[in-house]
């Protein structure tokens, strides 16, 4: 059997203008812990902002989501628009405030947000090829603008359930520990930081968004 | 039982100039994991540079080591000034290029390098209460500046083990799954990223040195 090849699409680095790192981490863990080996990508991208992550302040600086996010990839990381369905098994969207700020304008506009061209090209060519798509936190919300009707889980808030179902999609409310399936998109969602949580739980969802993304791939 | 309290001490955000995020996270977790709780710490002080994790090149920028630390904390990070040896059973150090440019100037100085202020005194004092020390990658280099004629582990670099050794210190070459104790000073060390590794690898040497430091604490 050969080793599933997953690309791992990461937003920034920091959960409040980037990436979640635990759960960018966590999930690159639970991927070569359980078989796979994984390719980080991200939007060459100015970040919609850059936020002071002691006070919560947005700062007078400029950053770019690829150069941020090759933090987390250790410099091992590839612009978006490089991305080939064909190359990958199976895609997966850590969550993160840069979800909803840098790969759409979820975080400000809501049910109408745009998506970034990149990020709607790779959505939309693995689910066309029928490959598993898995996301975590809010990026689900995010997946729901790209493909329509999708059932995903954003844990238990309910602005961000409504925002998803005026997009078309349908929220199922979850806990830490599970994951909701939409089989006829072959999509896997789970709530981490959405919901309260300690690091021991983002693993767990993490590593369970990946098991079930796994089972569905190649 | 009471819960163990750990101070872990961040030294920026990114591998190449500040804490290696998987090393951070992986102790985070590995501390959550074995029952204990964690408070972050990092100094209130410039970054020595800001360096592209793309392409390895230094940028026109300023950052501070405790706003960027604070990333991998989501927010929840002190600075270390405020760093008391009578609240905490242990401190750890995750390693990345920020422990030889940020906490210390290692990097550019090797044997002769300055350490600085908060993370010497913190060193010291839980040295004094004799409270185990845990420090990963290069991290053992900046502990050995402090703390005279220390035993630890870098892995296998053999002008990191000379400068250590220059310093007053013993090393010990180790693999990856090894801890070298430091009976006498009650201090952890292990290689991580010092030597090749994957991510899987990381976290056993992040938590075999949580598993030693915490057998150690209270």
């Amino acid at each position: 059997m050969t080793e599933k090849k997953v690309a791992v699409v990461l937003s920034g680095c920091g959960v409040y203008d980037g990436a979640e790192i635990h759960e960018s981490v966590l999930t690159l863990l639970a991927l070569n812990r359980q078989g796979a080996v994984y390719q980080c990508f991200a939007p060459d991208i100015d970040q919609h902002h850059v936020i002071d992550h002691l006070n919560g302040q947005e700062m007078d600086e400029h950053r770019n989501v690829l150069v941020e996010s090759a933090r987390i990839a250790r410099g091992d990381i590839k612009p978006l628009s490089e991305f080939d369905a064909g190359e990958f098994d199976a895609i997966m969207f850590p969550g993160g405030f840069g979800a909803a700020k840098n790969l759409s304008s979820f975080a400000f506009e809501g049910p109408d947000c745009r998506v970034n061209e990149d990020v709607s090209s790779a959505v939309k060519a693995m689910a066309e090829k029928r490959k598993p798509i898995g996301a975590l936190c809010i990026t689900p919300a995010v997946i729901a603008r790209v493909l329509d009707g999708a059932r995903v889980t954003i844990g238990q808030d309910k602005d961000t359930a409504a925002a998803i179902e005026a997009m078309g999609g349908h929220h199922e409310q979850t806990r830490h520990g599970q994951v909701t399936v939409d089989e006829k998109l072959n999509l896997v969602t789970s709530p981490c930081y959405m919901l309260e949580a300690s690091i021991i739980e983002i693993a767990e969802d993490a590593s369970n968004m990946v098991t079930e993304v796994l089972r569905r791939a190649g």
